[in-house]
């Protein structure tokens, strides 16, 4: 299957949906109506993800869209785009750009190409399963095997013990050389770029996964759920940058 | 004490030090090389602090400095300044532009002037015990006084446990509505600009404190060690958005 077409075209998504939300974080004059329905973070996740199904309305007319803000339009379409504007909400009301914008194609169920953009920081990864480039070069994993040279991120600390088992998610954090919460889309998009050797969150939605994991395989990096399952549809993700430390890590994680 | 001097003088040592370290961040080519003694982050927090130690040689001949990275040179003087070039070196090895650079202007052993810069996202915060600004523009901290409100930052997940009456500081990031490590002098930006609440680190040294009281005071916040004792010098350093909050949070802490 020829992806080029795609390829150009969610650059694309990526750009304009950028332009949009890019003016919209870091504004605590905006930041301060949180509290009401129209927050900033609301105005740029409904109107990022309006913006983008437009444009594939337009140009791809007979293709499915899964979105986190309005929802499925022809899901079992055999291309479906799958769009959450800003994940990383959290960090956004922050003001942190540690958040990002995910565009996936599915072909037949299964995603053929991951974005992950952060239009503040100027970065963009694009993934195919085969190969991820950021801004056009390609990047890669890291080679690391081992919990104990690992740099592990997580979106919340408090999840992983709430969600799962506790005490060898603990045990597993104590082990590796550095832990933080540089997580939602952006945590993968560093183990990704080879910043970073695992990121792993217990909660997942299929908009939250979808386009991680062409990015994270284009890599060279492995991306399962927790219990080492299918990474798409599924309900938590686990990437690692190596077969063999992801290996390590489910084995972790069983306690 | 007319200030004014100081200021302009440290405005310019934020700007040149920024400049130098600016293009060394986010190097996957030159981060590769970290394992050697002549590191990216090591080549920018020296490379940083020697040119503002020559700055300030030329300037202020009299004055002494307190450095991270090379030490002290009249630390008794009536004016001294403390110089922490990258404050959060972990951050910037992952490539996560939460770091800063840290400058204090020390008046008789206290700080008087402080500023955070963060040269990648272009934030520059100057503080005086009174004021505030960001990029030039007064900030100030939230109004909130209750931790079921609050975001709580710190720098390493596991330190607090490992220092301080760990059960306790579970207990409050269990009653916190958002707990990050968006840590690192960052997090005291954030709590100085609006953005969070309350930033705490069981273990610091005196060049990761000196610049954060007069940006912290001046924004409205409270800042004080974990017993609630002296801000500067201290061993460690809790920052709130407000003297209420603060209390609540000393209480909280002793368990």
């Amino acid at each position: 299957m020829n992806l080029d077409p795609y390829r150009s075209f969610i650059t694309d998504l990526a750009a304009q949906s950028g332009d949009f939300i890019r003016p919209k974080f870091g504004r605590l004059d905006l930041a301060v109506e949180t509290k009401s329905d129209a927050s900033p973070v609301t105005l740029a996740d409904r109107g990022a993800e309006e913006l983008m199904r437009g444009l594939i309305a337009r140009k791809f007319p007979s293709h499915g869209i899964i979105g986190e803000e309005f929802g499925n339009d022809r899901p079992g379409a055999e291309f479906v785009w799958v769009l959450d504007p800003i994940d990383g909400t959290k960090a956004f009301i922050t003001g942190v750009p540690l958040w990002g914008t995910l565009i996936a194609l599915l072909y037949q169920g299964q995603p053929v190409l991951g974005v992950i953009n952060q239009p503040v920081l100027g970065q963009f990864l694009l993934g195919d399963n085969t190969t991820t480039t950021l801004n056009g070069r390609p990047v890669r994993c890291r080679a690391t095997t081992r919990i104990e040279d690992s740099t592990i991120l997580t979106s919340d600390p408090l999840n992983p013990a709430k969600y799962q088992n506790g005490s060898a998610y603990e045990a597993l954090t104590r082990r590796a050389k550095l832990v933080r919460t540089w997580g939602d889309c952006y945590g993968y998009l560093l183990v990704a770029s080879g910043w970073a050797d695992i990121c792993l969150d217990p909660i997942m939605n299929p908009w939250d996964i979808a386009a991680l994991v062409p990015v994270i395989r284009g890599s060279g990096g492995t991306i399962t759920d927790w219990r080492g399952g299918s990474a798409y549809p599924a309900g938590s993700t686990i990437a690692s940058a190596t077969p063999v430390l992801h290996t390590e890590v489910l084995r972790a994680l069983a306690g």
